[in-house]
């Protein structure tokens, strides 16, 4: 990231693209025949804040998405950069060859049939709300009844980046990138801001 | 993000919570009254892939939403972290409140009313599809029908986030995170793992 570039202003257009900014890698778990299965997702976003929810969106050809639909539960787990090669396996391989109950320690919650992944630093457990039809891709809504993580994980109660160590998904080049240093504040960088 | 912590088990349920992961940080434009208006926004991802969509999640109170809604029309641009103070500007102060059609240089695409930014590297020009209703928050899909940036910041015809240079909001410590260095490849780290 040390490439200093600079804005010439002569604006070409690629027509329309997905993904051209860096997006945060989560594995989100359902259950599918009874059995857990994990697929990487990059495609997630909060959606509304009371109650808190988050929205998923899956390619319609993923195993995943009838569990979702069966159990009205899913969860949203955020690996650690130590999970790459696992995380990366649940892209790879679809729950559709391959049993993937087995990659990760799997737990569940209050729902009882979002299974979570122990070695995540931290997973959302999610029921489901709505489902948006968007063409090849359905959108999934869930309300977030549960948030777990660890005590090693926190920082005055709240979950401390630095310590999740999340990583990013920078699609053109298919490269996973880890965080870098903070910046500045956020709802404070621009008090000063005069346009 | 040098602390290296291990997971030890324990798992603690701290309720529902959003955003405990990084996130992209993006100005949403809107053309509102005749003019442009930019927000800053975290709350957005890829929705489809065929067409292109892309998903932004607004609260209800924002000036934005009703201009995307009366033009059926928005962009999400990307700025660089050299834009840092005028994105969180674009946070700390409500269109309601002050005009903020000066703030950047504007242009626009094809549709007309989605206002873009000339120094944000990235533009996805977006036609409103479909409005979803998420409680205190709405959700807007659009497809995305242009996608601009400048030669400088591709590499090898596709936009490199390495000369973008995005950054990502920190929920939980309100920071803003640049992007660190690649770290894995995408679609391969995960081939010789064996659960």
């Amino acid at each position: 990231m040390s490439e200093s570039v600079k804005n010439d202003g002569e604006k070409i257009d690629l027509g329309p693209r997905v993904a051209s900014y860096p997006m945060p890698v989560s594995l989100v778990g359902a259950n599918v025949d009874g059995k857990a299965n994990f697929l990487v997702a990059a495609w997630f976003m909060s959606a509304a804040i009371s109650p808190p929810r988050v929205a998923v969106a899956l390619n319609k050809s993923h195993y995943t998405n009838r569990g979702i639909k069966e159990n009205k539960a899913f969860s949203v787990c955020v690996p650690s950069v130590d999970l790459i090669d696992a995380a990366d396996y649940c892209g790879l391989v679809s729950g559709f060859k391959a049993d993937k109950s087995e990659v990760f320690e799997v737990f569940y919650g209050k729902l009882g049939t979002a299974p979570m992944i122990s070695e995540c630093p931290v997973c959302m457990e999610c029921k489901l709300e709505k489902v948006v039809d968007n063409g090849g891709h359905e959108m999934f809504i869930g309300e977030i009844v549960s948030t777990f993580t660890e005590e090693n994980y926190l920082t005055c109660g709240v979950v401390d980046l630095k310590k999740v160590k999340p990583f990013m998904l920078s699609f053109n080049d298919r490269l996973y990138v880890e965080l870098g240093k903070s910046i500045a504040k956020a709802w404070n960088a621009g008090k000063d801001y005069k346009p």
